[in-house]
């Protein structure tokens, strides 16, 4: 437990970057207005200029903590005669995938590239973990649960597969974020969340239980918190900037990072069951079963201020056979709201997001409110994976 | 000497890289073009829009390709049964530092920084090298020149004072090639020849002198050199396409990794001649000793087609005491052209770049012609460069 006192510095000096980040955004703010970087808030009437892409500045904030945290950590090791050539392989492997996702993040927010690229570009970002994790590693292995044991053995080498699960997880996870998005401070909200249980789990699981993996995560993760802290300051309800898709992608690939090099991947996905469920919820739409139009934030009402879920209206009979069976499926469990047009053939739905999902339940709802649930559900969620993971993970594996 | 059939691949590699980056120029340019990423050529009288900042794509087309090559660089190497870890750092660091030269390079493009940022942002893209120069190797111990042995001993250890020339090594690189630009295809063909004399240089030391710290050169330069090629094609007179800060920042950052981390930094600054000269020329104007206008490229002759030297006008009397010395200093060696205008004290003088000060004596030019006669300055040095490393240097140290 050599690591005490560098991790206990690295929480001091998140500290200190939360304050400069926020005074960062404050200066480079107006800065993006004036260089047309602005979107308008479609959730709100009064129609101003919101700076975009405020992401720039909180993730160049976060890469200088880490920079600066790195020989921190290992003069301080190296004191205890201790010196991990691995972790350190590990800590710039990671900050590359992420500073690339970032730069790729930021192209994708001034060239608002294609949604083919938006697959590519965390595959490309995804190539220095996977390299490195070939060369440190190389371990392809997964424990099987115990139920399956009798047919699987105890583990299973993965090979070439476990390579394919690693890029697409960080695929997963960069795009969660993005699609998961909308209503104002959404996306650093769940990442806030996101970021203390994962934390919080690295934290019980190296010092309690003695998982060196779980450091690297140490390392990031009060960098990351600290600087999208002071994002949240300026991006909840009501929005005073806006985060880009550089925000979401690196946010993504910094928990992705994480979790492939500390070997807790499932773990984090457990982190990520509101993700996980907005993501199958919106595949078909996303997968084109159903069309889907280019923004299904929900639908602002201006005369009273509240949101409504945004619907696309669509002919049944142009609906590929999966298409019509998914959409049945969606009715039988009453988890879409469909309404019949004058027209034959011809319906009205949600668009498929759990933000829209819970609109239909619950009525025109303020947008504070509704991201205040959302954050709700979200704590609530990663309760249940503290949960899940240290009970049943315990039977299972 | 393991290292040869990887580095020869990464060679062919980079063959296949160039053929990519031109079909990604090809994509990706229009793109610019519909987002409002472009610029006029104001030395042209058409007045078409140029897709601006595609180092964005050739960058990323680096990337990729030293991506790759990292595992399969130490699959082949590790074959025999050598694994050099430090190597591994070594490469991440340098590309770490690049990759968020890249982005910040990028965000200076999009939101016009200031001048003062432009110093800043460097410093951060160069903690990383800084970082992990001082956790693997911490040697500030230089080598004294014989002649000055008598005075100072074999080698003197600078400590601290070695990191702060790192760190303005690489700040001095960044900035080098964004000033010697302008005219069509400079940046990207001066880029070209370092890269190559780099290249050679290293070439020449680790195959034939056992220099093994050449090695991270090798592996980043031939990326560096087919994406650059693949870039000048498009860039080269008349543009098709502008770099941006983004390529002058990240090219100047692969100089800076490739010598600071393979011990080569003063032989490096042998191939910056011209960007050397350039700076100590731009000095005055640079540290506002003599007045700077915002942008000091030749002036467009609209009659003939032809390039005329810029000029600055001021009054001699509002000169700081410095500022006279120098004016005076540069008319002395007629480094300068100085018209007395009709009012007191009133002087035009040519803007202190020394593609101005090529114009000033060659007289007006055609655009195309100065750039070839640039680089043939740069080549020509380039091979100066040599002969005083191989001869002179020989006798120094």
């Amino acid at each position: 437990m050599e690591n005490v006192v560098p991790l206990a510095l690295n929480g001091l000096m998140s500290a200190v970057t939360y304050f400069c980040t926020l005074q960062a955004i404050k200066k480079f703010a107006p800065k993006f207005l004036q260089r047309g970087r602005f979107g308008i808030d479609l959730c709100k009437s009064s129609g101003d200029r919101i700076p975009e892409s405020l992401g720039v500045v909180t993730g160049t904030c976060f890469l200088v903590q880490v920079f600066i945290f790195i020989p921190v950590l290992f003069l301080l090791t190296s004191a205890h005669g201790v010196f991990r050539h691995d972790l350190l392989v590990e800590i710039l492997a990671a900050l590359l995938s992420i500073c690339s996702m970032m730069f790729l993040g930021f192209a994708d927010d001034v060239l608002d590239l294609k949604w083919r690229d938006k697959l590519s570009l965390p595959t490309i970002a995804s190539l220095p973990l996977l390299g490195v994790y070939y060369v440190n590693f190389n371990g392809t292995t997964v424990l099987v649960p115990k139920p399956l044991r009798f047919l699987l053995g105890g583990s299973l080498n993965l090979g070439p597969l476990y390579y394919i699960y690693m890029c697409m997880l960080a695929v997963f996870c960069t795009n969660a974020i993005n699609i998961l998005a909308g209503i104002n401070g959404l996306e650093t909200g769940q990442s806030l969340v996101i970021s203390a249980s994962i934390s919080t789990f690295s934290f019980v699981e190296y010092f309690l239980r003695g998982e060196l993996g779980h450091v690297l995560s140490l390392c990031l993760m009060p960098a990351f918190f600290g600087t999208t802290l002071a994002l949240y300051k300026f991006n909840k309800y009501p929005s005073k900037v806006f985060v880009g898709d550089t925000f979401c992608y690196y946010a993504g690939m910094t928990f992705a990072c994480s979790a492939i090099l500390g070997h807790f991947s499932k773990a984090m996905l457990l982190f990520f069951i509101p993700q996980v469920l907005n993501f199958l919820y919106s595949a078909p739409q996303l997968f084109k079963l159903i069309p889907c139009p280019r923004h299904r934030l929900p639908f602002y009402n201006r005369e009273n201020g509240l949101l409504l879920p945004s619907t696309t209206t669509f002919r049944t009979d142009t609906l590929k056979p999966n298409g019509v069976r998914v959409l049945r499926f969606l009715q039988l469990f009453r988890l879409v709201k469909v309404e019949q047009h004058q027209e034959p053939h011809t319906v009205e739905i949600n668009n498929l997001t759990i933000i829209n999902l819970i609109l239909v339940f619950k009525g025109p709802t303020n947008e504070g409110e509704l991201v205040r649930l959302l954050m709700r559900i979200q704590i609530f969620c990663s309760l249940v994976a503290f949960s899940c993971y240290y009970a049943i993970g315990q039977v299972l594996f």
